[in-house]
């Protein structure tokens, strides 16, 4: 069991899990920044100095370590290799998560390609398009393989994370196929909305969700919609 | 002006800019939950219903609207269309925002062709890349630019927001010569965090930190790090 224990009892954003969601959203984010700074060869840093490289303000920053039991050490700092080691410990990256992808066009293939993946844990070992035309294309090491191959690819290579690629229209029926091989977490980039059982965790990602957030503040520089010119950020 | 602009007097997470950072990340989430509703033929939506396809708490929609001045009709629920006009406007979705995207890789072409961009506004009108072997090549109806073509493309078609698709290294180079052609908001898809000039906005894409999330949870699913099993969402 974990000595910081006790850091964990203090519930906000979900439930009892301990660790609010936002800081749990924020957990890889640190992670990045350490990676970077122990690159540079730096053995300690200041809440400052890991707070610029995450880009966040220095008070969220310790609140949120404070979940970890991470308080660093006062005029040193942090530990970098230690933190870096907590944080991976607690997001599980430097365990191996299986991966399938299903729907390998443009955006499957990129992400089959994709290098952040592998160094975080990720491991993608199987390709699925629903286009037959498509199976047996290999990409990489990996062969496209049809949807009947789901449940014996999650067998197999105990696959619990699925990444779907497809258009919006097929993403649901996608999903459903993978709970029902056994699949307990999906990462969503098709436009739609998808409903899960209980016990199975989606993640969304929309491309333009980003962008739309740039043209918000792009808007308001330009003295937009409601005539205020705003300072950028 | 905006008769709704009194509510928008209440600065919380950004300065004088009125709406929550938080809100206004959630608005083109809102906005696609509504495109879906009235896609339904729904006319109006209660704040359960909107906030179930938005997936958010409906207390933390209501919140989020009243930042807008919407507060619905008692009984009856949201105007879809009202409130979609409404949403567009304010995030600039109703306008045509022309887009430039440096490093036309696996994600360089995955972000060109991606559906979801032009149904929001964003318009995809050059293509650059760092490698001179790939300048000329078609993708689409877009050649690959050159670095150089950069200031001309930018003043030509009026660019304010630059996508980068580059490996890492490259990332901050782009960004400044972006910076230096006049472009003021960057989509940044490279595993790398930039130092841009004060107006300049940035918002990052790691395609990892989702996975990140999800392993999080499965971890505790699967009784990890802490050795506690905890039920899902």
């Amino acid at each position: 069991m974990r000595p910081q224990s006790s850091a964990r009892t203090n519930p906000r954003g979900s439930g009892d899990r301990g660790i609010p969601d936002a800081t749990i959203a924020r957990l890889p984010i640190y992670l990045r920044a350490l990676t970077g700074l122990a690159e540079r060869g730096m053995p300690t840093a200041s809440s400052e100095q890991l707070a610029t490289a995450a880009g966040v303000n220095s008070a969220k920053l310790r609140k949120d370590l404070s979940y970890l039991g991470s308080y660093g050490t006062r005029g040193v700092g942090y530990d970098v290799e230690d933190l870096r080691y907590q944080i991976a410990r607690e997001v599980g990256s430097n365990q191996d998560w299986p991966v399938v992808i299903v729907g390998i066009g443009n955006l499957g293939q990129a992400l089959s390609n994709y290098g952040g993946f592998s160094s975080r844990g990720f491991r993608i070992v199987a390709l699925l398009d629903g286009d037959d035309a498509r199976v047996g294309e290999k990409h990489g090491d990996l062969l496209i393989h049809g949807m009947d191959d789901l449940d014996n690819l999650v067998t197999e290579h105990r696959i619990s994370i699925g990444v779907i690629a497809t258009p919006g229209a097929a993403a649901q029926q996608v999903a459903d196929r993978l709970v029902a091989s056994g699949i307990t977490s999906i990462l969503n980039f098709a436009p739609s909305v998808l409903t899960v059982p209980a016990g199975v965790d989606v993640r969304k990602v929309d491309l333009s969700i980003e962008l739309q957030i740039l043209a918000y503040h792009e808007q308001r520089k330009a003295g937009g919609a409601d005539g205020r010119v705003v300072a950028g950020l």
